[in-house]
Protein backbone atom coordinates (compact mmCIF):
# COMPACT_ATOMS: atom_id res chain seq x y z
CA UNK A 1 0.00 0.00 0.00
CA UNK A 2 1.42 3.26 -1.04
CA UNK A 3 1.90 5.84 1.90
CA UNK A 4 -0.62 8.46 2.09
CA UNK A 5 0.42 12.05 1.65
CA UNK A 6 0.04 15.00 3.62
CA UNK A 7 -2.17 17.62 2.03
CA UNK A 8 -0.35 20.82 0.56
CA UNK A 9 -2.63 22.47 3.82
CA UNK A 10 -0.90 21.05 6.58
CA UNK A 11 2.82 20.97 5.44
CA UNK A 12 3.85 23.84 7.69
CA UNK A 13 2.85 21.61 10.35
CA UNK A 14 5.82 19.43 9.80
CA UNK A 15 8.23 22.19 10.75
CA UNK A 16 6.18 22.98 13.86
CA UNK A 17 8.42 22.77 17.13
CA UNK A 18 6.51 20.33 18.94
CA UNK A 19 4.68 17.19 18.21
CA UNK A 20 2.50 14.46 20.48
CA UNK A 21 3.67 10.82 20.11
CA UNK A 22 1.35 8.32 20.54
CA UNK A 23 2.30 4.67 21.35
CA UNK A 24 0.77 1.35 23.69
CA UNK A 25 2.01 1.16 26.33
CA UNK A 26 2.20 -2.10 28.62
CA UNK A 27 -1.19 -2.17 30.06
CA UNK A 28 -2.88 -1.50 26.32
CA UNK A 29 -3.54 2.09 26.95
CA UNK A 30 -2.20 4.48 24.60
CA UNK A 31 1.10 6.77 26.26
CA UNK A 32 1.24 10.56 24.91
CA UNK A 33 4.07 12.33 25.28
CA UNK A 34 5.56 16.19 23.61
CA UNK A 35 7.92 15.24 21.41
CA UNK A 36 11.00 16.91 19.48
CA UNK A 37 10.66 15.77 15.94
CA UNK A 38 12.25 16.38 12.54
CA UNK A 39 11.15 16.41 9.07
CA UNK A 40 13.15 14.77 7.29
CA UNK A 41 12.02 16.13 3.39
CA UNK A 42 8.51 15.26 4.09
CA UNK A 43 9.21 12.19 6.32
CA UNK A 44 8.51 12.70 10.66
CA UNK A 45 11.40 11.58 12.50
CA UNK A 46 12.26 11.40 16.12
CA UNK A 47 15.26 10.94 18.60
CA UNK A 48 14.64 8.72 21.43
CA UNK A 49 16.71 7.73 24.15
CA UNK A 50 16.40 4.10 24.58
CA UNK A 51 15.84 4.12 28.27
CA UNK A 52 12.50 5.68 27.86
CA UNK A 53 9.23 4.02 28.14
CA UNK A 54 7.89 5.08 25.07
CA UNK A 55 10.73 3.71 23.34
CA UNK A 56 10.21 0.23 24.69
CA UNK A 57 6.62 0.57 24.21
CA UNK A 58 7.88 1.14 20.16
CA UNK A 59 10.60 -2.24 20.31
CA UNK A 60 7.28 -4.06 21.68
CA UNK A 61 4.77 -2.79 19.51
CA UNK A 62 5.15 -0.25 16.57
CA UNK A 63 2.18 1.15 16.27
CA UNK A 64 2.32 4.88 16.38
CA UNK A 65 0.39 8.01 15.92
CA UNK A 66 2.38 11.54 15.36
CA UNK A 67 0.25 14.45 16.01
CA UNK A 68 1.07 17.96 15.70
CA UNK A 69 -1.15 20.81 16.79
CA UNK A 70 -1.26 23.92 15.41
CA UNK A 71 -0.84 25.98 18.47
CA UNK A 72 -1.77 29.39 16.70
CA UNK A 73 -4.81 27.90 15.82
CA UNK A 74 -5.72 24.76 17.74
CA UNK A 75 -8.53 23.68 15.65
CA UNK A 76 -6.14 22.75 13.26
CA UNK A 77 -3.95 19.13 13.62
CA UNK A 78 -2.03 16.81 11.48
CA UNK A 79 -2.81 12.81 12.37
CA UNK A 80 -0.05 10.72 11.06
CA UNK A 81 -0.99 7.32 12.14
CA UNK A 82 0.78 4.68 11.21
CA UNK A 83 4.14 2.26 12.37
CA UNK A 84 7.67 3.33 13.98
CA UNK A 85 10.93 1.57 12.64
CA UNK A 86 13.97 2.36 15.19
CA UNK A 87 17.75 2.69 13.81
CA UNK A 88 20.35 2.71 16.04
CA UNK A 89 21.72 6.45 16.50
CA UNK A 90 25.00 5.80 18.39
CA UNK A 91 26.97 8.11 17.17
CA UNK A 92 24.32 10.86 17.76
CA UNK A 93 24.74 11.86 13.92
CA UNK A 94 21.03 11.88 14.04
CA UNK A 95 20.07 13.56 17.52
CA UNK A 96 22.37 16.24 15.96
CA UNK A 97 20.16 16.89 13.23
CA UNK A 98 17.51 17.64 15.46
CA UNK A 99 19.44 19.96 18.41
CA UNK A 100 20.47 21.90 15.36
CA UNK A 101 16.29 22.54 14.90
CA UNK A 102 16.43 23.33 18.32
CA UNK A 103 18.78 25.90 18.30
CA UNK A 104 21.89 23.80 18.92
CA UNK A 105 20.42 21.60 21.73
CA UNK A 106 23.37 19.00 22.68
CA UNK A 107 21.10 16.02 23.13
CA UNK A 108 24.02 14.07 24.72
CA UNK A 109 23.90 16.76 28.07
CA UNK A 110 19.91 15.24 28.66
CA UNK A 111 21.17 11.81 28.11
CA UNK A 112 24.36 11.59 30.56
CA UNK A 113 27.35 9.86 29.29
CA UNK A 114 25.73 6.66 28.87
CA UNK A 115 23.02 7.33 26.78
CA UNK A 116 21.84 5.62 23.98
CA UNK A 117 19.77 7.18 20.76
CA UNK A 118 17.49 5.51 18.05
CA UNK A 119 16.48 7.05 15.14
CA UNK A 120 12.17 6.69 15.06
CA UNK A 121 10.44 6.90 11.86
CA UNK A 122 6.78 7.28 11.72
CA UNK A 123 5.60 5.42 8.10
CA UNK A 124 1.66 6.28 8.20
CA UNK A 125 -1.02 4.08 6.87
CA UNK A 126 -3.22 7.16 7.83
CA UNK A 127 -3.30 10.66 7.19
CA UNK A 128 -6.14 13.06 8.92
CA UNK A 129 -5.21 16.85 8.05
CA UNK A 130 -7.94 18.27 10.29
CA UNK A 131 -8.89 22.15 10.31
CA UNK A 132 -12.13 22.54 11.61
CA UNK A 133 -11.88 26.94 11.90
CA UNK A 134 -12.21 26.68 7.79
CA UNK B 1 -7.05 1.77 43.70
CA UNK B 2 -7.51 5.72 44.45
CA UNK B 3 -7.57 7.89 41.56
CA UNK B 4 -4.27 9.41 40.90
CA UNK B 5 -4.09 13.55 41.92
CA UNK B 6 -3.47 16.27 39.36
CA UNK B 7 -0.50 18.39 41.20
CA UNK B 8 -1.33 22.39 41.36
CA UNK B 9 1.14 23.16 39.01
CA UNK B 10 -0.93 21.46 36.61
CA UNK B 11 -4.11 22.28 37.31
CA UNK B 12 -4.47 24.81 35.94
CA UNK B 13 -4.03 23.02 32.50
CA UNK B 14 -7.66 21.50 33.23
CA UNK B 15 -8.94 25.16 31.79
CA UNK B 16 -7.05 24.82 28.59
CA UNK B 17 -9.57 25.43 25.82
CA UNK B 18 -8.18 22.33 23.51
CA UNK B 19 -7.12 18.50 24.59
CA UNK B 20 -5.71 15.92 22.99
CA UNK B 21 -7.78 12.71 22.87
CA UNK B 22 -5.78 9.11 22.47
CA UNK B 23 -8.19 6.23 22.26
CA UNK B 24 -7.45 2.83 20.18
CA UNK B 25 -8.46 2.58 16.72
CA UNK B 26 -10.07 -1.03 15.62
CA UNK B 27 -6.35 -1.60 14.29
CA UNK B 28 -4.90 -1.35 17.38
CA UNK B 29 -2.88 1.69 16.74
CA UNK B 30 -3.34 4.86 18.70
CA UNK B 31 -5.85 7.39 17.35
CA UNK B 32 -5.03 11.07 18.29
CA UNK B 33 -7.89 13.63 18.16
CA UNK B 34 -8.24 17.31 19.54
CA UNK B 35 -11.22 17.88 21.65
CA UNK B 36 -12.77 20.47 23.86
CA UNK B 37 -13.56 19.27 27.03
CA UNK B 38 -14.63 20.61 30.63
CA UNK B 39 -13.18 20.87 33.65
CA UNK B 40 -15.67 19.51 36.14
CA UNK B 41 -14.38 19.89 39.71
CA UNK B 42 -10.98 18.42 38.89
CA UNK B 43 -12.43 16.12 36.50
CA UNK B 44 -12.19 15.68 33.10
CA UNK B 45 -15.31 15.30 30.75
CA UNK B 46 -15.91 15.15 26.95
CA UNK B 47 -19.00 15.20 24.96
CA UNK B 48 -19.01 13.02 22.01
CA UNK B 49 -20.90 12.55 19.27
CA UNK B 50 -21.67 9.15 18.89
CA UNK B 51 -21.17 8.17 15.51
CA UNK B 52 -17.19 9.40 15.48
CA UNK B 53 -14.94 6.95 15.27
CA UNK B 54 -13.36 7.68 18.87
CA UNK B 55 -16.23 7.29 20.72
CA UNK B 56 -16.88 3.75 19.12
CA UNK B 57 -13.18 3.06 19.43
CA UNK B 58 -14.16 3.68 23.68
CA UNK B 59 -17.17 1.59 23.66
CA UNK B 60 -15.43 -1.48 22.48
CA UNK B 61 -12.24 -0.51 24.34
CA UNK B 62 -12.68 2.60 27.21
CA UNK B 63 -8.66 2.58 27.17
CA UNK B 64 -8.23 6.31 27.15
CA UNK B 65 -5.47 9.55 27.54
CA UNK B 66 -6.70 12.85 27.90
CA UNK B 67 -3.36 14.87 26.88
CA UNK B 68 -3.07 18.60 27.85
CA UNK B 69 -0.13 20.59 26.02
CA UNK B 70 0.35 24.31 27.30
CA UNK B 71 0.07 26.06 24.09
CA UNK B 72 2.26 28.72 25.56
CA UNK B 73 4.84 26.79 26.92
CA UNK B 74 4.91 23.53 25.11
CA UNK B 75 7.90 21.73 27.18
CA UNK B 76 4.92 21.63 29.84
CA UNK B 77 2.04 19.20 29.69
CA UNK B 78 -0.82 17.39 31.96
CA UNK B 79 -1.16 13.42 30.36
CA UNK B 80 -4.22 11.65 31.94
CA UNK B 81 -3.69 7.81 31.15
CA UNK B 82 -6.57 5.68 32.07
CA UNK B 83 -10.08 4.70 31.43
CA UNK B 84 -13.11 6.28 29.61
CA UNK B 85 -16.98 5.96 30.58
CA UNK B 86 -19.75 6.75 28.53
CA UNK B 87 -23.00 8.19 29.35
CA UNK B 88 -26.16 9.43 27.34
CA UNK B 89 -26.28 12.35 26.87
CA UNK B 90 -29.74 12.65 24.94
CA UNK B 91 -31.05 15.95 26.09
CA UNK B 92 -27.86 17.49 25.17
CA UNK B 93 -27.58 18.91 28.84
CA UNK B 94 -23.51 18.39 28.96
CA UNK B 95 -23.04 19.28 25.47
CA UNK B 96 -24.78 22.39 26.44
CA UNK B 97 -22.28 23.21 30.02
CA UNK B 98 -19.39 22.29 27.13
CA UNK B 99 -20.79 24.97 24.32
CA UNK B 100 -20.76 27.45 27.43
CA UNK B 101 -17.14 26.93 27.65
CA UNK B 102 -16.44 27.86 24.31
CA UNK B 103 -18.19 30.93 24.33
CA UNK B 104 -21.77 29.98 23.83
CA UNK B 105 -21.46 27.48 21.15
CA UNK B 106 -24.68 25.17 20.46
CA UNK B 107 -23.26 21.51 19.87
CA UNK B 108 -26.38 21.05 17.96
CA UNK B 109 -25.58 22.68 15.27
CA UNK B 110 -22.71 20.99 14.38
CA UNK B 111 -24.64 17.33 14.63
CA UNK B 112 -27.64 18.21 12.70
CA UNK B 113 -31.28 16.86 13.74
CA UNK B 114 -30.57 13.35 14.37
CA UNK B 115 -27.42 13.91 16.36
CA UNK B 116 -26.66 12.18 19.70
CA UNK B 117 -24.08 12.72 21.99
CA UNK B 118 -22.51 10.69 25.17
CA UNK B 119 -20.08 12.18 28.27
CA UNK B 120 -16.82 10.74 28.60
CA UNK B 121 -15.46 11.03 31.76
CA UNK B 122 -11.64 10.15 32.09
CA UNK B 123 -10.66 8.44 35.13
CA UNK B 124 -7.19 8.29 35.41
CA UNK B 125 -5.10 5.43 36.41
CA UNK B 126 -1.46 7.42 35.53
CA UNK B 127 -1.31 11.16 36.23
CA UNK B 128 2.10 12.71 33.97
CA UNK B 129 2.66 16.15 34.85
CA UNK B 130 5.70 17.21 33.08
CA UNK B 131 8.03 20.47 33.06
CA UNK B 132 10.90 20.52 30.94
CA UNK B 133 11.44 23.92 31.02
CA UNK B 134 12.17 24.05 34.62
Amino acid sequence: MPTPSIPSTHTDLLDAPVATLGTIAPDGRPQLSAVWFLNDDGVVKISLNVARQKTKNLTANSAANLFILDTANPARYLELRGDATLEPDNDYAFADRVGAKYGGVNLRDMDGPDGKRVVVTITPVRVNAVDLSR
